[in-house]
């Protein structure tokens, strides 16, 4: 099966600590990275996680706050001064252009940056043959949301053997895939599903940043295969999650449980917890199939 | 003798790598703490060497490369974020304010920062009852400056017995450590000299930045107790040195040299040097007194 994985570079939060950074992940589609976040220090966690940044043409920012985004001046300059190949587009909230285009402008001279900014609410923001990417509105103290990686449906796999051996020619072959069936010359049809297996599932992923606990979010990674949910709080201190507009371990977990994920990673411990197993616990109580996020960890959608 | 020294949070240069933070340093005079550049990761290497961060009201930018300023944006946003007491200013050169005033004025909402633009030149920017700080132009391939830390001539040290054996009065105290003698009310009078001892000479600490070295900074700089100076480059990359307005090791030490400073720290390695031990025997072939800065360490001025 084709790549698709999720690598942590940070998954601390605001409050800088010796044991996490601040929000990073790359998305690898295909050999595509997309960057989500970019908090202080995400270019040292790329240089230690060996990134290839060469393959990095996008980067999706969630929000404004600092922890998600600080890191983008250093990581664009470092881009620059390696003479990094083609451009790089920056997906990020209307209003950050004004924020870091200064610096980038000042900074950097050898690559092309193309500020993207989306409007807060349901959009698609990234398509190409194979992948989209839609950002989903998410409620924190700041505008913020979410992002939906979506791969496309597939054509159907040929049976190799069963090809050559009705000897279809290769000018059919992608209507096979497509679904057609194979009509031979003396008008014998040779049905599809004798050529071709079904193609794989599309799979999803969903990076859900910092955010309340919202139904809406179950609706719309429905069935995906794997969800990152902000889990900033244990339950001993869900009022403060409510307060500063996060989610508890419990609350991430329930999301996940009401959306029929396969499988939930939470991340973005506040800095009071020494250790995340605790978080763990609560979440898993509602969704077993729960994992810690960590810096280092790569996990397959 | 009250407390003057320099801690190294980061002495590499731009090319991030993994054994080297890029440039800051904390200058503690009196357990006043000035920062002296701002690389990314600075308030990470603040956390791990437990740096009071309430005692820093004072920024110093020596130029706008990212390597030199971009944590800024982290720091204050989480000075902000604590709750820090009182106000911050960042000395910085003409036109940084527009990069970086845009983000803080964003992020940034529980203190006052005030942006204190410097000009290219030589220049007080700094001073206190007992402190001055300086710029001095460096040559580099943008404006970019040096800070000289000087401490003021300090009044003389009361020798306790003595004062007390001649009945000095407490008004008298403030004019005899200036200098003054001490007439008794019969008229006779007690030199100056049995009631008070030199004070200690004023001690003086030189951060010199990205630069080409200069003749003009060993003039600057005659005498100082210690100096940092760049030294990017071994002897075999001179060739490199110049054509990016960087120093070799071997530069750096014959500016600390003729100088006549009684101790030289080099510092901002580039990427390339896997072992600076090898910089650090070139510079003291000419200048032994010579010590290489590292990430923790802290060095008497």
């Amino acid at each position: 099966m084709d790549v698709f994985k999720v690598s942590i570079l940070g998954c601390g939060s605001a409050k800088p600590t010796l044991r996490h950074n601040p929000s990073a992940q790359i998305v690898n589609f295909r050999d595509n990275l997309f960057l989500v976040d970019c908090g202080e220090g995400t270019q040292l966690q790329m240089l230690k996680m060996k990134v290839k940044v060469n393959r990095m043409h996008h980067i999706f920012i969630s929000h404004l706050h600092g922890d998600h985004c600080y890191g983008l001046p250093g990581l664009l300059s470092t881009l620059g001064l390696m003479g990094a190949q083609g451009s790089i587009t920056i997906h990020l909230p209307k209003g950050g252009m004004e924020l870091f285009k200064p610096l980038t402008d000042f900074a950097v001279h050898n690559m092309d940056i193309i500020y993207e900014p989306y409007e807060y609410g349901n959009h698609v923001i990234y398509e190409d043959k194979s992948l989209i990417v839609n950002t989903m509105p998410l409620k924190h103290r700041m505008e913020c949301v979410g992002f939906v990686f979506r791969e496309k449906p597939q054509p159907r796999h040929i049976i190799r053997e069963m090809v050559d051996f009705h000897k279809v020619p290769i000018r059919c072959m992608k209507d096979i895939k497509d679904g057609a069936d194979f009509v031979k010359e003396d008008g014998t049809v040779v049905p599809n599903e004798v050529l071709t297996k079904p193609a794989d599932k599309p799979r999803v992923y969903a990076y859900i940043s910092d955010t309340l606990p919202l139904k809406a979010v179950s609706s719309e990674v429905k069935g995906a295969d794997l969800l990152y949910h902000e889990a900033t709080f244990g339950n001993a201190d869900a009022p403060r999650a409510q307060e500063t507009c996060h989610s508890t371990a419990l609350q991430a977990a329930t999301v996940a449980k009401n959306a029929e994920v396969k499988r939930l990673i939470i991340g973005h411990y506040s800095s009071r917890y020494k250790e995340e197993q605790d978080l763990l616990k609560e979440a898993q109580t509602v969704f077993p199939n729960t994992v810690l996020a960590d810096e280092g960890l790569t996990f397959d959608v």
